[in-house]
């Protein structure tokens, strides 16, 4: 194994991006889409409203008939029908008279105002009639197309489908959306001290709390998740739990691809594989490893538990969501500045990602750094709200400003 | 039907939330349980590190022995055994003497300071043995309980699971984690003209949107929907449909609960069941109704599309979190703070909450008001950040300080 220099973590976010695939498409009901990513742009359907539509519950009649209406001089005008929501009156109003709207019912032909029911009164010794107190208004009317224009793109290709896209595909007309497919990723934790949680431990032995947070980010990043048999130290072993993966579009795997004698991940790449590359100048996270194995690509994360996640924020997402075609920012891109609340140490070569605790005021948002930055800490993630990006060799003072990447948004 | 007083929203909120149930809880996989709200408090099973173990690779000896040591002058141990992580040695260190160590082992008894592999060498001539070129350092051993300790709770009761906390449960020895059921919803829109999309719309009609958003917020609220069949502006077929809702926890409704002739949401309520309120002093979402009908608790939203949306968010999300027993703010209580890059209208006796544009900048956010803020406009709530919290009769100047709650965590 020849010596291998770390790349900067924005040149490995580059060359992971570029060996992600463009996932195919799949057509899902609108109901089923929540987190999606829309696979092509969605074009309205109809125009919206499809008729001009009275704002508000009252009288469809003619402007020019009420003008001048007050409570003290009201106008009489003769109810010639009525127009509930969905079944529009199918006559013309003429002058002298009114027809009984609803809200979001069509406008009948010949009216060009409303006059709400508030500002109105049925006489009763008039049957058939209303009196008006004020001039009806064409601004009550919501007119045809005013939202949305047959064939115009509102939603386009790229974005991730909230509560609000999806009921505006299906006010465009959209039963079904066509939406990239699920990215399949593998994921493999390995180590001779990692146990199923759920049993006691023995000695030196840790939990495998990687697999769930892995697990956890996957889905959150809109991945469908085939957990492989943990694997102990064991070339052999490796081997075997990676033939169990079948189809999928990544090898995920933590642990095994630092320097040691027992890093058969990395070993595995190197000796029936491609490395990309060995080594990120970040940290938490150097030791992370990106290649291909049988043509399958293969992002080995450090076994630590927060480098294991923050390596994945970095470089597993920037695979994941340039799959997906995503048109919002990576994670390691969509950074906000704030004002460091504390110093944040700056490692020599390296950029340091540091937890911080995130605290939004009216001038901004402030952050501090977490005392314990080792990347053993399980806590610290659970804790943090953002990780603080410190240049190398660039320490931060207090009162600085800084960039961040918020880790909420992505953590579920 | 008497008159109604419109409440406060800060009011509805709050009798909302008294009547929400608490859910009963469940135990899932923790690899199920990612956005599931823990229903109990989570305390560790173990210490972490269950010993004290190495932080790096490299050789654990006594540092006393190495005192001195420096690349000129270096310190020869004799090695004595192997400890790989996960495989403790079982003998101890003594004077003199070091053990080969990886990264995650444990510490061997004897041994007190860790000297890195990278200042180390085997020196050929000398099988057995290592030189040290620098002083071992106890702070490169990682403590036992340093992390977490034995009994100690580090995920209260209420906190929604994100990766970051199945990683954390996890590393703590649970498989498995007690959560709220989901809340069961009934969603039901209505309206004649009202109609299913994946259909060419007839004159005056318009797709159910609504199902779709507020569905969609359902699930990103983590409730489970059942979507009853939309029903015409009909009493007899509004209560077909409610009597095969099932066992749920609230019925949901769109539409039908304004003033109008055919707002039968509101006539059933008000006739066969118990209103507990009935408008609400928010623009939009004025005509919000709250109740039960044969115990079941019933929210009435309004039926325009961001209405409805905006009444859940305030008192749908009011019932759901509460019956979750969420712990995080409600999201009508989880307000920033922002400047106004523009005017907002304030309403005379009525909150407004404004859809604006959000955005972010090192001085804080700013939020600029949509200019449509008409409550039937579908693609407004796709374009806005955030909602501004206008106080009755008090409009905002650009360059005011204001209230606002972001959009973007409670749609997705």
């Amino acid at each position: 194994m020849q010596a291998h220099t770390p790349i900067p973590p924005s040149e490995a976010v580059a060359r992971v991006a570029a060996e992600a695939p463009t996932l195919p498409s799949e057509t899902v009901a609108v109901d089923d889409a929540l987190g999606r990513i829309l696979a092509r742009d969605v074009a309205s359907l109809c125009d919206h409203p499809s008729v001009d539509n009275s704002a508000l519950d009252g009288y469809a009649c003619r402007v020019a008939d009420t003008a001048g209406a007050a409570p003290r001089s009201p106008v009489r005008l003769r109810v010639v029908g009525e127009a509930p929501a969905g079944r529009p009156f199918a006559g013309r109003v003429e002058t002298g008279e009114a027809v009984r709207i609803f809200t979001g019912a069509a406008v009948p032909a010949g009216a060009d105002g409303i006059v709400p029911v508030e500002a109105s009164r049925e006489p009763g010794h008039e049957p058939g009639t209303v009196e008006v107190e004020r001039p009806a208004r064409g601004e009550d009317i919501r007119r045809r197309g005013q939202d949305l224009v047959d064939g115009q793109v509102y939603l386009a290709s790229g974005r991730r489908l909230d509560a609000a896209a999806l009921g505006l595909a299906t006010g465009m007309g959209h039963a079904r959306l066509d939406v990239r497919r699920r990215p399949r990723v593998a994921l493999l934790t390995t180590g001779d001290e990692v146990v199923d949680s759920g049993t006691p431990l023995q000695r030196g032995q840790v939990y495998d709390s990687n697999g769930a947070s892995l697990a956890g980010l996957l889905r959150a990043a809109g991945a469908e998740v085939v957990r492989l048999p943990r694997v102990a130290d064991d070339p052999a072993a490796l081997e075997r739990a990676l033939e169990g993966a079948g189809e999928v579009d990544l090898l995920l795997t933590s642990g095994g691809v630092s320097m040691g004698r027992y890093d058969h991940v990395r070993d595995l790449l190197f000796g029936r594989g491609t490395v990309l590359f060995w080594k990120v100048a970040m940290k938490p996270g150097g030791p992370a490893l990106f290649g291909r194995l049988e043509g399958l690509p293969v992002l080995g994360l450090p076994g630590n538990p927060v480098s294991s996640m923050v390596v994945f924020l970095v470089l597993g997402r920037a695979f994941l969501d340039t799959a997906l075609g995503r048109s919002d920012p990576l994670p390691y891109l969509d950074r906000r500045r704030a004002r460091a609340g504390s110093a944040f140490a700056a490692a020599e070569n390296k950029e340091t990602l540091a937890r911080a605790r995130l605290l939004r005021g009216p001038e901004g948002s402030e952050v501090r750094a977490l005392a314990n930055q080792s990347s053993g800490v399980l806590r610290s993630m659970t804790e943090a709200g953002a990780l603080v990006l410190v240049p190398p060799g660039r320490p931060i003072a207090p009162g600085d400003e800084v960039e961040m990447m918020e880790l909420a948004p992505h953590l579920r």
